[in-house]
């Protein structure tokens, strides 16, 4: 399945941006006035193939797993959170619930690997590749078996939700010691300051934030994953629902649905996926800037902008919910507003 | 009215901002990982004198003057366009409408000064104070006691509307010419570079912005406005629409009514408010950082930090309604998330 799909994501045609600013412009408003709304409605015209959506069904996917690595003690938080937390999900308590009915989205919980056996009854998307990953301060995260299996898993449930009709889709996350797995990702790719990509995650202080420095780059020199290659950089330091979430990504591109990736597990997730195939990137919407230390220098990378900065870093999809209402603003904008003949109004 | 008004505003009481994170800090996230959102909630609880709002009620009234100085050929559009889009408010098909209907808010509009006789069966709140303003380039562009009506105006307004059950109101504005006036009242209270708080309004060209610059230093030094009185600067180089945004904002605040400032022309608004009586702050949110020039100069002086930035120089109040997704989202967050205890979590 991973190689088809890799290869079926093509660029889209960019000129149908021009297409796209025809109708914009004529809107009754200075043109470029609405600014990031106007970018943000013409790259959902060219996703959709030249034309506007006419309405946006939207869901969030939050993928869910443990980390070995949560031994080194690189979070504030015991791991026993990511299951408590999945159940908070199921029970419509946490922030992405509420963001998400305050938007109008659904959330589904795809369980890629928690180290927690759930009641099959429970409506959960099982795509369980392990009970956690291991202590990639010690040995690989996961086989590189594991590792496409994750992504294989989260390429699954992007056509199983697209297939339910929704195409506006997003990712989220829930994994407790997963900033650590991320800035990992990101060390292996990105030529930056290992301190430049490690965050507080959970809310670690200033020993905890140096001890995770010192995992991360104690793993990388371990293991030397080979920057280019992202199963050799998954299966050595990732997590199963951060390669799921790689996957989510290149499934929802290669059916040309737009995915909103969220905050910055998955933008590690996110940066697999572009190792993978590059042109994912005109399918995407980055949520926010996440407070997590690393998240600038992965926009600087690669030289996107995310919609807003709200100073968050809850993961979830909290972001991705939020961004919603705004790429639907986008899409209402472009399908509502009157234009200057419509509404009799002067031009400049 | 107007000095009755202003002596009602009042302080919020600071220590509620600790029983306000008393149950922020104990819903299942980590403490503060929402960022400006339990900064809007705390805000909001704050300004209710302790309790949240079970729901939010929400309208933008969309303020619209004409300006005499577009004689000066300061804006890129010609001065029919306000009465235009006034009647593109009432139709539902400008931005503001869009947005509004997205976010689940009322737009109101107000005729402050329009030079155009709309028909008396429009659904418009009509408090015209003049057929726009005079040419503040060569005269005052009202006298003192129209800028007092103009104040009055929007604080009649804003009784109107919460009188009707908003619980959180915005501003907008409609006037061609509107960035000049603003620009000159910022000019006349804010210590900066006049070139630092004049922008492309509608989207002049680069000759057109060094003439709306001579213009704008022309006016002050005419009619030299003392920087401490809003009513003296207001009446000197202000606008009818402007005037009624401060007093809009000063009747909200109160009325301890939480109200939404949109961006560069609310804003000047709000400068006038805040000279009246700097208690207003309190009961405040700042939309948007507006793509015009000046606004950021704006941020800097008043020492707040606006929602967003999506690169956004419309008016009309779009920014407010925007804003209005995610202070009701930080809203829900309070009042709807499940504490630790609630979900059976671990702490860190």
């Amino acid at each position: 399945m991973l190689e088809q799909v890799i290869k079926k994501i093509v660029p889209t045609d960019k000129n149908l941006i021009r297409e796209a600013y025809k109708r914009i412009d004529n809107l009754t408003k200075p043109p470029k006035s609405l600014g990031r709304l106007e970018e943000i409605a013409a790259k959902l015209f060219v996703i959709n193939a030249g034309s506007m959506p006419i309405s946006l069904k939207k869901s969030v996917v939050v993928f869910a797993g443990d980390h070995g690595v949560t031994a080194q003690r690189v979070s504030a938080y015991p791991k026993e959170v990511t299951y408590q937390m999945v159940f908070n999900f199921l029970n419509g308590g946490a922030a992405i619930n509420v963001f998400s009915r305050h938007v109008g989205a659904h959330v589904f919980v795809c369980d890629a690997g928690v180290d927690y056996k759930f009641p099959p009854d429970l409506p959960i998307i099982s795509k369980k590749v392990g009970m956690g990953t291991r202590d990639f301060s010690k040995e690989r995260a996961m086989s590189l078996e594991e590792a496409k299996r994750a992504v294989e898993a989260g390429m699954e449930v992007a056509r199983q939700v697209i297939e339910m009709g929704y195409n506006l889709i997003a990712t989220g996350d829930m994994g407790i010691g997963n900033t650590t797995a991320s800035s990992a990702i990101m060390k292996a790719i990105i030529d930056a300051d290992t301190k430049d990509l490690v965050g507080r995650g959970t809310g670690l202080d200033d020993t905890g934030v140096a001890r995770k420095i010192e995992i991360v780059e104690q793993a990388l020199k371990l293991h030397k994953p080979d920057k280019k290659d992202a199963l050799d950089i998954l299966s050595k330091v990732g997590g199963f629902e951060i390669g799921a979430i790689c996957g989510f990504i290149l499934y929802g591109a290669s059916r040309k649905i737009p995915v909103v990736v969220d905050g910055f597990i998955s933008s590690a997730g996110y940066l697999l996926a572009f190792l993978l195939n590059e042109n994912v990137k005109d399918y995407v919407f980055f949520a926010h800037n996440s407070q997590e230390r690393g998240h600038r220098v992965f926009f600087d990378f690669i030289k996107e902008k995310p919609i807003f900065d709200l100073d968050m870093r809850l993961g979830e999809g909290t972001g991705s919910a939020l961004a919603f209402f705004i790429i639907e603003a986008a899409q209402k904008m472009y399908l509502e507003m009157a234009t200057f003949e419509d509404a009799s109004v002067s031009r400049n």
